[in-house]
């Protein structure tokens, strides 16, 4: 993103920049790309959902399942997600309808109930601190706002967060208590941790007793192309090196099945499920358990998820495709931009040269293509470089796409040369 | 409960309540009584819920309800419900699968986030303490003793708990931040709140600028006769009063349509609801509006519920009129203990004489016939009198809840001729 042009370029290209700008403003769009939402053609794969699970009330143990009770939900849906999760179907809970629930709930048992290592509950410490690799997912950084727990950002490399840091801020800060990770194509850069990561977070040392990952593995059968990214098993990994307890992982259907019906999970070491079943069992008489019976009976098995994940792909992946292929032709040759070339999950990220991203963000919505905001991938919305902007491609249709990704580069080209010109 | 008999008499009836228990105990009975749990007949009153919404998935604002959003849950379900829970659709919220859920949440989110009329968040205070009328609900009492909320009990009358000590002590104390209500068919003594003791409660001086009223309507809608009790407006009493954000309403559809898989709700004044659709904000993405959809097309409306009520009490009024009829016929002239005769909700309440209830429930399981633990009804599960036993006739079968009831009459001689005979 360094290219030098001469000045005279330069004015040519923002001029031209201008004009493309004012017939972009002019053709009245109103494009949505911010947030990760399947489209409705996604949704309809899961049709069959909506009239499940017709007269059968009984899961595989006898269990009438439209009655109270089963906090961890049913054992023959927790089996299918076992592999894919990489949580023994034995540590593995099914709750309701939202893994973003489960994560907010996890900090709040945390901060009112003493979580196993701890010597107090985290509300009645000083100062509470969480790792946040950046960029990273807005709503982690939302419940560390509203919770009063300092965010400290960590930068992301090509393998997950850069370990050396976080190696350091674990094992001299007894007040960092967290680190937030989306281990598999990750929002909204699409990184996969490599294996090294995974065992340097498993072992490393610990100056909190109860320090704990919150392993957000929302994209775990979330592929983009054949060859499907594995990660390490975080959990196991753990408990051979001796911190079994370190690691809450979650994760759900949301976007595999319903963005609103599906089921969330949970899964930790034994003392963490003894801890948190304590704590749910204050709080709720039972998960939906004919939603999870509907999910059983619609997935069948892990096959049945990966099956259904091609499906997904076949939707998403002309998307992807649009949005490098707009990219690479509106501004491959500006030097103005660069961005990410996911190999699954829902993001691609956009990343400018330093202070461009809010004004073309700005710039973007007053021409009808609302972004997310820029900074949203930055604790407290503040992308100290201003150049992150995160694309959500799944929701609007192909066509709707294509318009808003090369109304998007006009955006950029507007911008970069504006700040260019001076 | 103070018949006086010779010691001869006395004698021959324990001698002959001995010989039933043995008989009892010989018989190897294996029942249930502890929870209100529907049955499954009552289960399979809401059949058709589980093919629904079949082909459908658009509300009537147009929104897929397949999809994330939409923090108030679907208008059309609030509106069905607007006028059995006593708020207006505009102040109600349809959420998760459970009403409990919800009080814990509203705890949560007091003791994290400032409520309205707060000075600092309930974390943040030295003591917080609930009143908590008694006989009651034991999961309210675990809520505060999860959370470290003092529990100070309040004798229930026939009309409510006790409004002038109620009154006394949150004019007096600050640190009285709730008090639990189920104003309807209460749990366990079904009593319902008369107009004096809504009025009292909505008008009373506080101490504590953020009081509230946590209104567990859980039985608004779950009659046993042909005069349903209708219970004064707390929310509007509350704002005429000038104490609108006072009270929080809570109801479910767990006892209406399917224990599990129902629908849970929230009135409050608009400062309230603000506060928590901003808490709520954090934690999800929207609750599951397809089980909502689910149930507006399986309800229909109002009148819908209506009837449908009226199916589930041809199933529940035989049970409670079985537990009457047993009760009088095995206890009525002994003197021993007096019961309740609710005219909606899901339990009975047996009092005995003091001293008496732990016994005979450990006798009763000895004999396979399995109750709520005697204190239950009480904070700590401390029933300083140890006199409540609370009946949940719902569950079992007619054939086994006569059994049960039977039983139960056998522990409650055995006990209470023992006691005398001293």
């Amino acid at each position: 993103m360094t290219t030098e042009l001469s000045p005279d370029s330069l004015t040519g290209l923002l001029e031209r920049a201008r004009k493309d700008y004012q017939d972009l403003a002019g053709r009245g769009l109103s494009l949505d790309l911010t947030r990760g939402k399947p489209a409705p053609e996604q949704l309809d794969l899961s049709e069959d959902l909506l009239s499940l699970p017709g007269g059968r009330h009984t899961a595989a143990d006898g269990t009438d399942v439209r009655n109270y009770g089963g906090l961890q939900g049913l054992l023959e849906l927790r089996e299918i997600f076992a592999d894919v999760l990489q949580v023994p179907a034995g540590q593995l809970l099914a709750l309701g309808n939202s893994s973003l629930e489960l994560m907010h709930d996890c900090l709040v048992h945390a901060l009112l109930s003493v979580v196993p290592g701890a010597e107090s509950r985290w509300a009645d410490q000083e100062r509470i601190a969480f790792l946040c690799p950046v960029p990273g997912y807005d709503r982690h950084f939302g419940l560390c706002e509203r919770f009063g727990i300092d965010m400290i950002p960590v930068p992301m490399t090509a393998e997950g967060p850069d370990m050396d840091v976080v190696e350091r801020l674990v094992a001299e800060d007894p007040t960092v208590k967290g680190i937030w990770c989306v281990p598999k194509y990750s929002n909204p850069d699409g990184v996969s941790y490599s294996d090294e990561t995974v065992a340097r977070l498993a072992s490393m040392q610990a100056a909190a007793p109860d320090f704990r990952i919150f392993w957000d593995n929302a994209y775990a059968a979330h592929h983009l192309t054949d060859e499907p990214v594995e990660i390490a098993d975080l959990l196991t990994a753990c408990a051979d090196a001796g911190n079994a307890d370190r690691v809450f992982v979650f994760g759900s259907t949301s976007k595999i099945t319903a963005a609103g019906s599906g089921v969330a999970f949970f899964g930790s070491s034994p003392a963490n499920l003894k801890w948190i079943l304590a704590n749910n069992a204050k709080r709720s008489i039972g998960p939906d358990k004919v939603n999870q019976l509907r999910h059983v009976m619609f997935l069948r098995d892990a096959d049945g998820v990966r099956a259904h994940m091609e499906r997904q792909r076949a939707l998403l992946q002309p998307k992807f495709e649009a949005v490098a292929r707009i990219l690479e032709a509106e501004l491959g040759s500006t030097g103005l931009a660069r961005w990410t070339d996911p190999k699954g999950g829902y993001f691609v990220t956009l990343e400018l040269t330093d202070g461009g991203a809010k004004e073309v963000v700005r710039r973007a919505a007053e021409a009808g293509i609302v972004l997310t905001p820029a900074g949203a991938t930055h604790p407290h919305g503040d992308d100290p470089r201003d150049a992150t902007i995160r694309i959500a491609p799944s929701y609007p249709s192909l066509a709707e796409l294509e318009q808003a990704i090369a109304g998007l580069a006009v955006c950029v080209r507007l911008v970069g040369y504006e700040q260019r010109v001076g």
